[in-house]
């Protein structure tokens, strides 16, 4: 019997990890190589990747000089493509071979596709022959694609096969192939007859055919179809892997569960940063790493934009300075009427684009979301106009002084209640099908979200309490 | 050797599949029971469930009375709670209880503490002794803990196994474990020793023992710990399962990579709909299913809470109606202020939570997250105000009629310029302080996002604004 092993390291929370990485900057710091090396290799390789990152750019160099390949190389598909970059360019040609042929391959494509065109030329003819094929066929699918997402390490058994051929092809394919939980059957062509799970190979007799112990495969995708769909569709079916095919049927790729866990955060975070204005796409790099200019050029634009946009708020308030110097009490609640819209506006896009973004409806359903935003902001407006008007009436006794002489609070009152509903009823409305509608325009319905949709809402609710207020107030 | 089925089967894309459940709505309306009973399992169980979702209270009703419990029971985990309850109520004692002994614990889990407590009673008292045992297990850990979400059908092996006698174990124990990919291999007492792969097992020769094929298994993490942190775990380090551990380091249960990445999707949609100012937990319905009373209970609270706060800003305007009525002009340029301040803010506030969301960073580099805005800030502010002032000294040339005697164009471009430059600094920095302070007081970062945020620099930006008015043209 095996001594066990204590049980605290069974458990590497993250406070142990944490320790680990201590222990790693201590050792960088004294520079003792071995020490190092050890404990970046103890550490799970994402959280080697992270300790890596960490560092800054001359201990790095050093770090990174003196590490050798097999304690290097597993982290680096944790690494932001600029990092790995240049780590592999520290590497002797003769490592920076092996790292680049050990590195699975969906990763290494994601990789040559962020490259300079020459750097990738050179990275490409060190690949060795399967690697070098993979690598070819995956560039030919878009970044964004399914195509330009899947891995080619899959495994294939055929239906006449037995079980104990399947069993002796997965062995000899077995370091190639990352995900052996489903095992695709193919016919000559390489079109899918079904699937098996490598447990019914193992639990069966082994003179049984494949073709007895498969089951169908009715899902696939096609390769040129968005990177986006694919993640829905493996998080929709809790997919293991979701076959990825060319126009011939023919299997090309999967795209596995942590691909998949990876794009629907990617996309989450893009739609996140839409949501606030912030424009392109999302850095690789942690907030922290990113530079302050590239923060900046993301966000400036839509800044800039808006700030335009917003002028005209500006002139409505101008143009009715007539009624707002009859009656200066107007002032207090117009910021609130405004922002009331902002705010049910906002809440409406948000809705409207994360049901749209899981899938939960498309542009065809626009009517029915709309009318039920219509109801619901009908009555957020609705009774907050009342809750207001209230406050307005029972708590604000300061309030008829800065009347002009023959006009109650009351009447106040009212303008601002009415204001409410008009503002925020149309604001919902607004909110949910302006980004229903840019769907329906093939556009990003999170370009349409929160800070457009304030900004424009906020000249509605001028106009609109305003022209209240004159017709009620008799101004 | 076998027919080929039509390739044209092996896809079924997303048209196909819309194809059969028009095929099943068809015949749903026509009442023809064993057509739609056939659609309905020709269908992926997570399309089952939508397209009985998709039906009406009293269809709905006919189709599940009709419909034998083999065709209901697989898109079961597919559908909301209140669905299943639903659904189970139409069912016999008998299927009753055949339905939910085949359920995946987890999700029975789920489902039980989703229940009012006496349907619970009843449903646990229909459990068969494992399922039972693993349900009670379960119903220990509070839902949102990693306790709560993890299933506890994996499978163990012990080390001194022989690779056979493992094999016999897992096969005589397969229908009952969710995931054989990653197999821990534990001692007596139920504590990870190690973790095998299936292919370690049926890959190597069957005289060898577990041990020898074993692998470390580094990560566990305790039951009590929150989902969140288990699904960042399973996402970081693209885990198939995360082992869950009791305080007393035993293997109680595992969080699969589809339970991760539907926590990640819930705790997306909950920081997507908090920064709009959407109180509570999320609907378990899809959008369109939800009704509008639901909506609107969970956006009230903020709009009313938002409203009142925005009184303030209304009561900052009236406080410097003098300054005002002495250059109205000021009046077109405040809301560009304002709003220019609400956007930014919300940009720092939405990149601060989405980058501790996914883990970049915590509360302890505050002061690098703080100076990083302050930066960024800085810049948008600056830039942006000589923007402004160029528009206002070149492209408004009815301006200076609007301007009380003695001031100047280039006086109120200077004004509006510093304005923007200090407000969109100030909301900046206020955008990123306020969540990385919530977070440090344990409360959820999410909840001071843009709502509150743009409404809190509303005040400011008023303020500024008419203070360096009345320093900078004199008022």
């Amino acid at each position: 019997m095996r001594v066990c092993p204590p049980s605290g390291l069974l458990r590497m929370m993250t406070s142990e990890t944490s320790n680990l990485r201590e222990q790693f900057r201590a050792a960088v710091e004294a520079g003792e190589a071995e020490r190092f090396e050890e404990c970046l290799s103890a550490l799970p390789p994402a959280d080697a990747a992270e300790a890596l990152e960490e560092l800054d750019g001359e201990r790095k160099a050093t770090v990174l000089q003196r590490l050798r390949p097999a304690t290097l190389v597993p982290a680096l598909p944790y690494l932001p493509a600029e990092e790995i970059e240049e780590i592999l360019g520290h590497l002797s040609p003769h490592d920076l071979q092996e790292a680049l042929n050990s590195y699975p391959d969906d990763d290494l494509t994601d990789l040559l596709q962020k490259l300079a065109p020459d750097t990738r030329r050179s990275y490409f003819s060190l690949l060795r022959g399967r690697k070098r094929e993979a690598a070819h066929r995956l560039l030919e699918y878009p970044e964004t694609t399914a195509g330009g997402r899947m891995t080619t390490a899959f495994a294939t058994v055929s239906e006449d096969m037995t079980i104990r051929e399947a069993i002796e092809t997965l062995a000899s394919q077995r370091e190639e192939t990352e995900v052996l939980s489903r095992i695709y059957v193919v016919d000559d062509q390489n079109r899918i007859l079904g699937k098996v799970r490598l447990r019914d190979l193992t639990f069966n007799r082994r003179s049984l055919l494949v073709g007895d112990v498969m089951q169908p495969e009715p899902l696939a995708l096609l390769a040129t179809a968005d990177q986006e769909e694919a993640a829905q569709l493996v998080a929709k079916h809790d997919l293991v892997t979701l076959p990825i095919i060319n126009d011939n049927n023919q299997l090309v790729g999967v795209i596995t569960h942590d691909d998949a866990m990876e794009i629907l955060e990617e996309e989450s975070t893009e739609d996140f940063e839409k949501q606030s204005g912030i424009a392109g796409p999302s850095a690789e790099r942690d907030y922290l790493d990113t530079p302050v200019l590239s923060h900046f050029r993301r966000r400036f634009i839509w800044v800039l934009g808006l700030a335009f946009l917003a002028i005209t708020s500006g002139f409505v308030i101008h143009h009715f300075e007539g009624v707002l110097n009859s009656a200066f009490i107007l002032a207090i609640y117009m910021p609130m009427v405004v922002a009331a819209g902002g705010n049910t506006g906002a809440q409406a896009a948000t809705t409207v684009i994360r049901a749209m973004a899981l899938g939960e409806f498309g542009p065809e359903q626009f009517m029915r979301a709309v009318w039920k935003e219509m109801r619901i902001g009908f009555g957020l407006g609705s009774i907050l106009g009342f809750c207001i008007a209230l406050q307005i009436i029972l708590f604000f006794p300061g309030g008829a002084s800065m009347l002009p002489p023959g006009m109650a609070m009351s009447q106040v009152a009212l303008t601002v209640a009415f204001s409410l509903a008009a503002q925020v009823t149309a604001s919902t409305i607004l909110g949910a099908a302006l980004p229903i509608l840019a769907k329906a325009l093939k556009q990003d319905p999170a370009v349409v979200a929160s800070p457009a949709i304030t900004t424009i809402v906020d000249v509605t609710g001028l106009v609109i309490y305003f022209t209240l207020a004159r017709l009620l107030l008799g101004l």
